[in-house]
């Protein structure tokens, strides 16, 4: 499958094999988001990066892939009145951005919203987040992760264990994640979750149906036993009808260094989508973990700029050029 | 007259020769626009986009014209509490942002305060939009977009047909059209709206006493029939002093597919300074002209960038070197 | 001291050295501030502008003179909801958002907030202000300022006679600035404030056991008869209960032209770290005093970007590498 000019919508529009040329594309940006080179074979595009909800970390990100390819950086962090409120239609606002820059980033609180927006564009779109339907490029980045950590122990995607954990009901991450690991072999899933936040039927019918195996429980300790990645998830407070409904499950499922040397096999990766909630209420991954190397949860997203700079170089076509077009770096960057 | 060094304020400080001339080079732009060709014209410049309302699509277009002269761009996207709130007058804030960029384009709500900033600011400002009072490249790339769309029919802005439809009376868009044409020769100007939103009087005059002849009417249907080119604007609901009171215009003048079809002369273009109100009961061009190639509305806000790229090169005296620092667009532009 | 890669949180950690350092460094950025060359030294750089509370001003010094030195910019301009009201840590953030780019410039409500920030960094963290606590890049161009000021009169900071005017109780700047002069030898201060607004004690103990002559006073006048900088601030009214209460204070030291000709020595220069409050019942500093030609203070903020470009070369190691990268600058400058 070639990205070229595409949108990147959904996960459900990839393959393993386009997958795994995000991911082979995604390793040689390695250098660059490391600051061992510098590109500029983006020099003189333009992202379109409208984020029509606030979000720091994942705005930020694509921002920052995309200079790291030498290009300019367009952006809005929030639903301004002006356009919206005056009763223009997506469509419209689509066909206007689109003709502004090369490629748009766009996160929006609507379900569907950025697939209609990309219906009308002229430049490819790329789904920064619409509300609770899709996130993809988090999936990927997960999926990177996973990878990567499998990568440095001789192991592949084929044959991963992993347990999710926390609200796996509102959780988006772990249903996207789950959806992915459809197209490897042989995998076992612990789904660890309050009942009533437990994985949605058809997705644990779609793990099952393509051959993994899939355990369901309530119980953290003995499920994080036999696993290669624990990836640890936050309550959806927002998804909530309010906060004291989410106060019910906010603490439940708690992984600290202690309760991890007891039980978890030496090696085992942790990751979680982040933010995770340090708060002492919740504090999904105790603070203690910090030092534990294989708390995954920064280089989580570290990987996040690799992706996104794999995607932005294969919707636009510069894969391939990226180190024709590299240089020195020359300033300071020994502490990273 | 040389824009060098110049402030972009007000329509009126144009003549047709210098009009000329903005559109000689804002024809120029075009493969750039087109991302045929990249320049880096303008490196090391910055845009101080200093929006002190909200505007996505203005905002946006000022930034990316500029990033495509190769430029860079710092900006403000709405009123921060800091200094305004703290008693700072205009002319510190225009002392202080001028002494950080190399020309600077400012919206603000309060009319005459971009000029009055610009005459503190110690390099060339643009206005972006002063309240209710003026907002010159919009009309610049409204005119732009009347020329282009004559061209290719082998006819000059001399001689136009013109049908302005809608809130004639608070829109500042059809004001400064209005105004612009004065400089041309032999326009007819038709002006639907209702008794209550009718173009002000001092504008009919004006109009007239250059020799155009202007009809006035509230009947749509006839008086879209013999004209080039057909101008919808919106009710600015955010003049009125209720939404009720709006609410009584909205929708009186629909331009749809079929109205088009049985009325307007073949090729008859249609304008709109968008956000087009495309809500139920507003919906002043309907969704069915979206495939109607006469529909030139996406084509003004593409024209936008043209505009204000020449207005950046004029005010920074780089329109004739472009081209000389031009170089190869790298990346996919396939579907533009 | 060697400042590459080292976070910049506070005026304590300079010592004489580090800061004529600093200076001989911003010295060298002023043509490139005055647009007579560029430098793309920092192509490929990018500077993560991290203001979690509003600021126009110190926002836009940064990322321009980021830019300036050729990096690219990307950057957040308020508390956006997401992470933090889900419960992130500060360490967690500064992982995260540390892995993005190469020096991160943050300004947060919070005393102590960058501090903490930087210890979990990756990237050098440069000090934009921790609310009441430290703005370490306004002390170092209110200093520049002075010794810049000082040296047209073949005068240094050695020696150097300053009355600090206003709210010096909550004033931020006039503390730093204090306690950058005890680096200096036998400075003179006149420091006149309401008795409820008088600089903190712990200061003027400091001052004097280094050696330096200070006078207390409430009387304007007289205090500002043998000074060479007269350094007026604004009465700080979101430090105080009410806005009742910094009425009392306000307009209570207001200098203009005529007191200024009648009271000072010729060539006293006037300062201020802006906003000033130019309403009419504040005006510390009149505006007929915009024409006075040492009225200092948008020479402060100009020099705020050589200071800021400075720190940035300095921290990333390429103060010496600046005109090796440098270009012609090809557009209009001719009104700076």
């Amino acid at each position: 499958m070639n990205l070229t000019g595409s949108h990147i919508l959904s996960i459900s529009q990839f393959d393993r094999e386009s997958i795994d040329r995000i991911f082979d594309v995604a390793d040689t940006m390695a250098p660059y988001a490391a600051r061992k080179k510098a590109t500029r074979v983006l020099e003189g595009a333009i992202l379109g990066n409208m984020f029509f909800e606030p979000s720091t970390r994942t705005r930020v990100s694509f921002g920052c892939a995309f200079n790291l390819l030498g290009g300019s950086v367009r952006e809005t962090t929030g639903f301004e009145t002006s356009a919206i409120a005056k009763g223009e239609s997506l469509y419209d606002t689509a066909r206007v951005l689109s003709g502004y820059s090369d490629v748009i980033c766009m996160r929006h609180p609507q379900a569907g919203s950025v697939e209609e927006f990309a219906q009308a564009s002229r430049v490819p779109v790329i789904n920064g987040g619409d509300g609770p339907n899709e996130h993809p490029t988090q999936a990927l980045l997960d999926l990177y992760t996973i990878r990567r950590e499998l990568d440095g122990k001789g192991r592949q995607i084929d044959g991963l264990r992993i347990a999710m954990i926390g609200d796996l009901k509102f959780g988006r991450t772990v249903h996207s994640l789950a959806k992915l690991l459809t197209l490897y072999k042989n995998v076992t899933l612990v789904l660890v979750a309050p009942k009533e936040l437990a994985m949605p039927e058809p997705i644990v019918e779609m793990l099952r149906e393509c051959g993994h195996k899939v355990t369901i429980t309530e119980e953290l300790s003995e499920s994080i036993k036999s696993v290669d990645i624990v990836y640890s998830t936050r309550i959806q407070e927002e998804r909530f009808t309010s906060k004291d409904e989410a106060d019910l499950y906010r603490g439940r499922f708690r992984l600290n260094q202690a309760i991890y040397t007891q039980f978890c096999e030496p090696n085992t990766v942790i990751m979680h989508p982040l933010p995770r909630d340090s708060r002492m209420e919740a504090n999904e991954l105790d603070n203690d973990l910090n030092q534990n190397p294989n708390l995954a949860i920064f280089r989580q997203t570290d990987n996040g700029i690799l992706v996104r700079m794999a995607l932005f170089a294969l919707v636009l076509d510069v894969a391939n050029l990226v180190d024709q077009y590299s240089h020195d770096v020359r300033w300071f960057t020994g502490n990273r």
